[in-house]
């Protein structure tokens, strides 16, 4: 995870600097089946490739498989070379997890020391993860419907002592991680206390939103991407109504990390609004791909190569 | 290369039914590698996937490589999961074969004897192999401006006896295949016979175009998609020049294979302009992938799914 977060931290410098080519992602919606593609290409820090990912909602219950899966292709920049073909599951979650630490960084309190989780799957536990990496967390809270699912967290995550509480307590915390799947906010304006920073990530497609749009309207709110975060972000349910405004977002986390305008400001809350860009998993990939290579680990793929040598 | 020809056909059909799930490619432009990538996700006949291919002109001279690489990833459209992970590159030459010769069982004359070839590289041999499977060809000529490519053709194509020939005796042909990467048009209107079918393969990105404008004007066109043909495709540049309307196309292939709309009328002459799509990638790593597991070759990706179990 730390060197996921450098990683992370370095795309988005690269980001806030202009530096990185990252068309939006494209949607291939199979209604049928009642679940979606989406094709991620990206350039970031030298390094090309792509993620194909897929959310099918249904898919724990009917198959027990995960609701998203994902593969990466990491290929040279200079020649199209595929350099590499991995999974992109794992990544995809660290990556993620990494996004809110480096938001966090940058936007939450120096002396936080409470973290509410709202939800507790994948999402929630790589933001535990790498927001353990920059705050020393006295109280981890952790709220979700599901009790199996907070004691399975609980369990998994002794070193934290996490407590299970309601919502309103868990977003009583100095870094609230929501991430969850829900389409009608669920964390009220009141709760909030002065100084907290928020971590919204569950909203990444039509429909979805966790917050109080109330809560938008009076914290700093700071996007990874204004054209992804407006389409489908944690921002869109509020914009389409009319609610909350385009011009009312603070900045991309990019330019924060770059330095080009400030981060946290005294008291204020803080909101960072997470789809997930495809230089997240670029940057990850690059990291996997020169580990492998440091630990001799991976298979080459030579076969291809001798087949083209005869077109 | 039949199995081939008979899934694009398939794809083609099911495109022309209105079955098939195909969002525009997006780019990702290097423009400091002179070279691009491009995103390729497609649904058809039950299988969904991804093209991952890219274009460097440069590869040739500078390292050896081909132009065009591709990786495509196979998925199960109903979860998600990827099921197979393969090399496109072979793929993506024998799919633009296939469709070459699939536009000719409906637009070329059936008695079409003659083969002119304009262009001695991959996309040629994959023409000269797809569309003899249909035809009788007693006569196979090519032209290229390189007589070591046109050697080296002839040299690996004895049973066809390829003449090597002048440009103008090349398009003298009952069905000619051009497949140069020009930017100004070479095939003149007047070296063109009655009851010829052309296949335009090469125009596949801004800028490009094989034949002269007078052709299109005269000839029944068809397109595999409009709405990339009139982007990238054969028609595009004299559309921009105001020459062609898009309005003036015949059809796309899929509605012919569909039989919405008839194939040749008499002697006219006949255009397909291919830019290639991705449901024929599609529909050919279908095939491999079931020939795959016929064969029982390649190797089965277990490892990723023992790490989701802790997901």
């Amino acid at each position: 995870m730390d060197m996921v977060i450098e990683a992370v931290e370095e795309a988005f410098e690269e980001y806030g600097k202009g530096r990185t080519i990252m068309p939006a992602k494209i949607y291939l919606p199979l209604e049928q089946y009642q679940g979606d593609f989406r094709a991620m290409p990206a350039f970031v820090g030298g390094s090309a490739g792509l993620k194909w990912v897929n959310v099918h909602p249904r898919n724990r219950i009917k198959t027990g498989l995960p609701t998203v899966m994902a593969v990466i292709i990491y290929s040279d920049p200079e020649t199209g070379f595929p350099l590499a073909i991995m999974d992109g599951t794992i990544i995809t979650n660290y990556r993620t997890g990494a996004a809110g630490a480096v938001a966090s960084k940058y936007l939450a309190r120096k002396e936080s020391r409470s973290l509410g989780l709202v939800g507790c799957g994948a999402q929630a536990q790589t933001q535990l993860e790498a927001i353990s990496k920059f705050f020393d967390l006295g109280i981890v809270r952790i709220f979700s419907p599901s009790q199996d699912c907070m004691n399975a967290f609980v369990a998994k995550n002794k070193e934290f002592y996490p407590e299970k509480t309601s919502l309103e307590e868990a977003v009583n915390s100095d870094i609230v991680c929501t991430t969850t799947p829900v389409k009608n906010s669920i964390v009220n304006r009141e709760w909030i206390k002065e100084g907290t920073h928020i971590n919204a990530i569950g909203a990444d497609a039509k429909g979805k939103e966790e917050l109080d749009p109330a809560i938008l309207l009076i914290a700093k709110v700071v996007v990874d991407d204004i054209a992804q975060a407006s389409h489908s972000g944690e921002i869109h349910v509020p914009i389409a109504k009319g609610i909350y405004r385009k011009e009312n977002v603070y900045a991309a986390l990019g330019e924060i990390v770059a330095g080009t305008k400030p981060g946290r400001e005294g008291d204020e809350i803080t909101v960072f609004d997470s789809t997930g860009l495809a230089i997240q998993d670029v940057a990850t990939a690059e990291v996997i791909v020169e580990e492998a290579k440091r630990l001799g680990v991976g298979s080459e793929i030579d076969l291809v190569c001798q087949q083209w040598a005869n077109l």
